[in-house]
């Protein structure tokens, strides 16, 4: 059992534009490399920030969506929110607040021995690495740059640096790195 | 002969912390791997903007220095600035301000048909692109994230993407990514 990051980034260390956008990833081939397949049949439970899931319900689930679609996992999902929302119908969503150890918790009790998959943003990923709890980094770095939106990861991760794994190319559109992450020189 | 930006960059997009320090370089292993003998060869000339070179005297040249060493190029270089500097003994540095084009045609003919380097930062690695200039990116993603400093290549840079050409893991702490550049659509 893992806790991975497992994202999407552009070159320049970003997951989404100013405008919130990840439209900028289809121009780069297909966004589902065949890694994931493999890595998500290993998942045993998701958590992902608000801003993630608002992304989520807008352009896969609401009515009007641009890419629309059943909600895409059958994992329990943990849910960072101080609002209120709507749940996809099938989903298993689970909206929670404030620290993310006691939902570590209640995430590895769910997942039946499998990995947890911190989906995003950058903020809930710093989070769960300020506790200690994050584990690998699997980016597919987009071949793309943006010049500015939200953060890959917003945090100092120096000392002890991360350990790359493996560094791969899919196609022209995209590099995989693979990272294991060190526990933080406090902890 | 190509116009190339070969860079270390923090995964998370950064060429330098918010302090315009890069010890966190020094923590991820050697960093002038086997590549960058084999890349400086085929330079026939170098431009940098005011900070890079600034870096360079402070850390280098200048008197107190905390990497002492001489001036580490035989090529010309090109230093866009509108400050006053001194020049390091036996080094070969012209100062330049205004568009990047007509430096460019300097380059391109003192160079003898040897590559241009772009060596940074990125807002003046930016102009090439923008004049359509930059042909090739070679970036050694060190494994550390930093969450804050300067930006590597602060463009949108989507229509059409960059092409990924090669990716490779260097040890633990590096992967290289090498890139063609595609000109500006409106060009």
């Amino acid at each position: 059992m893992k806790t991975q990051f497992y994202t999407a980034a552009s070159l320049d260390g970003f997951l989404a534009d100013e405008r919130h956008s990840i439209d900028w990833l289809y121009t780069c081939g297909d966004v589902e490399p065949d890694g994931y397949l493999e890595f998500i049949q290993q998942v045993g439970a998701l958590a992902m920030g608000s801003a993630t899931y608002a992304w989520m319900m807008k352009h896969i689930i609401e009515p009007g969506a641009d890419h629309p679609g059943p909600w895409p996992y059958v994992q329990p999902t943990w849910v960072f929110t101080t609002r209120q929302w709507r749940t996809p119908p099938g989903a298993d969503v689970r909206f929670v607040r404030g620290d993310v150890r006691p939902v570590y918790e209640e995430m590895r009790a769910a997942a039946g021995g499998k990995n947890l998959w911190v989906v995003g943003g950058g903020e809930l990923v710093g989070q769960f690495h300020d506790a200690g709890l994050l584990d690998e980094l699997i980016v597919t770095v987009a071949s793309v740059t943006l010049g500015k939106g939200a953060p890959l990861l917003p945090r100092r991760i120096t000392v002890p640096p991360l350990r790359l794994r493996s560094a791969r190319a899919i196609g022209t559109g995209f590099a995989e790195l693979i990272y294991d992450v060190p526990k933080p020189a406090a902890s």
